[in-house]
């Protein structure tokens, strides 16, 4: 089975590829072959236990659909997009990126006859606008409030499309917040929620930018890597034509977050946290969906953290890293 | 007030132009030009009140979106699309015509600095697909069960951003199904919601393929229209960054028709319907929403007909030619 990462070199992409390089096998079939593409160089880890290809394009430039599905992988994630406040400010690139480039690799599927891969489709709560139910179904209408909202729904609805005529057959999967995301901090107007945890944790000082009572829908890297290869060999007949999905996740406020660092770390990790309110960052935040029923994803068996305490411990076994170990 | 109709040889094209040669003024507002396109040309009525230009072309094509706003109209009403069935059978046409040719329109506009006209976009029934609950509110879902379905969503949630951008202002307006059709008898699935009244009253045999108690969302074509000139001259802020309305109708089932007609043109009448089950049709048309809430609309103003006999009488009296008359 070969397989076509879009966005490998992304923190999740290369959570996804540690995974399936220490299983070589998805669902218990081997996988034989990976293509890793990436707008930038995709660096693979060590030992690779089946042959890989780096690419490092622009996918959505002319011919970039082709040329990403020329092995004919068996299953495709999609996780490649301009992040949202980039396709604010960038208007026409974020159109082109996130919704021509995906479309033109859906087209290029569709010109290869018979050619019918599983394609994974990471989506985003950012299809979802205010206001909201305190609790999110899986029936609630998508009302994006940001162009990247707008264009992740219509990348959902075209793969729905191409998936009823039997163009490919796609899965849609709408992650929650990742939390704990590691690494350094960076300008996403989400990074505190993080940010809270991970600094601390490292000893360092983390500025919080909103009340403590925000609630907030998260799951770990680990159980997005889950849904992805949960998705990737999913039976889909029962989706029927609705091919997207919310993602189980956890819904924390930011308080619950703090009591369970408290918990894990003490008083002196919590005491990093320096309260700086910024009410253009809680606006913006607040108007994001703060929980979710995803039922039909859990009767799909997908699989999420257990609470935010899972989710600390599946940073601090992942990726902490104690300074000077 | 300049404006342009696409779409305007279409049925409610010409209902619309009717009525706005007749008005002369749209919200008070003098009309003082008015561009008609459709793919062919466009016959205006006899006596109009404000100068018309007639445009015969593939809107679609190659800078047909700039041609159609050279005049920078004022309000333009988008009734132009490749119906379902067509974009059913094909795929790319449907793509070109009703994605591709609605966002080159809507990208011509955002490339005029300071131009931000109102757009009027009928959208339709086709966005909402199985399973809904008996009556759908406006938080529901919009998943498609057609390629045309899927043009229709995509082209609302690019009018949504653009209008949150501030490219234009623009307002959809998913239609019930039109009933009573005037004309011949078409091709569409829906036909016989229209043809078990027109035909009778024409003295003539209609197929009715479905059984009595199916229930179905309709509007006269005059309440269609109405729709059309209050969505053009609304007051846009109270619908925030939620550009889509399902617009009021009347929900009856077959049986309210047929009875309808009974108490207007008697038993011979009813008579004329020659029951024909065809379980494609009954599949196709059982699957479709049956009665909506409507409740944004309401509260906007938007009025729809009273009930099924003033649907009945808005036939008679708008487009009823008795024979020989």
């Amino acid at each position: 089975m070969k397989i076509l990462i879009l966005g490998a070199a992304g923190m999740i992409g290369r959570k996804l590829l540690d995974h399936l390089a220490e299983q070589g096998t998805i669902s218990g079939v081997p996988i034989t072959g990976a293509v890793l593409h990436d707008v930038v160089e995709t660096t693979p880890p060590a030992a690779m236990p089946f042959p890989v290809e780096v690419l490092a394009s622009d996918y959505a430039a002319p011919g970039g659909g082709e040329r990403l599905i020329a092995t004919r992988p068996d299953i495709i994630f999609h996780l490649a997009s301009i992040v949202s406040g980039e396709a604010e400010a960038r208007f026409e690139e974020g159109y082109r990126i996130n919704l021509d480039g995906t479309r033109a690799l859906y087209e290029a599927i569709r010109a290869v006859p018979g050619y019918v891969p599983r394609l994974v489709y990471t989506s985003s709560l950012a299809v979802f606008g205010a206001p909201f139910p305190e609790v999110v179904d899986d029936d609630y209408l998508t009302a994006p409030a940001s162009s990247y909202g707008v264009q992740k729904v219509i990348a959902e609805l075209l793969l729905a499309d191409y998936s009823r005529k039997g163009f490919l057959d796609g899965v849609a999967i709408r992650l929650p917040t990742i939390c704990v995301r590691p690494g350094r901090p960076n300008a996403a107007l989400s990074g505190f929620i993080s940010g809270i945890i991970r600094e601390p944790l490292n000893g360092l000082e983390a500025d919080l930018p909103v009340d403590d009572d925000l609630r907030v829908w998260i799951a770990s890297p680990r159980a997005a890597v889950g849904y992805l290869v949960h998705a990737a060999s999913l039976d889909t007949a029962p989706l029927g034509a609705r091919r997207s999905l919310n993602m189980p996740g956890v819904s924390v406020t930011i308080g619950d977050e703090i009591e369970a660092l408290r918990r894990r770390a003490g008083d002196a990790a919590v005491n990093l946290i320096r309260r700086r309110p910024d009410p253009a960052v809680a606006r913006v935040v607040g108007g994001w969906p703060r929980n979710f029923t995803a039922a039909r994803a859990h009767a799909l068996g997908f699989a999420g953290d257990r609470d935010f305490e899972a989710i600390l411990d599946a940073y601090i076994e992942d990726d902490f890293r104690p300074a000077g170990a």
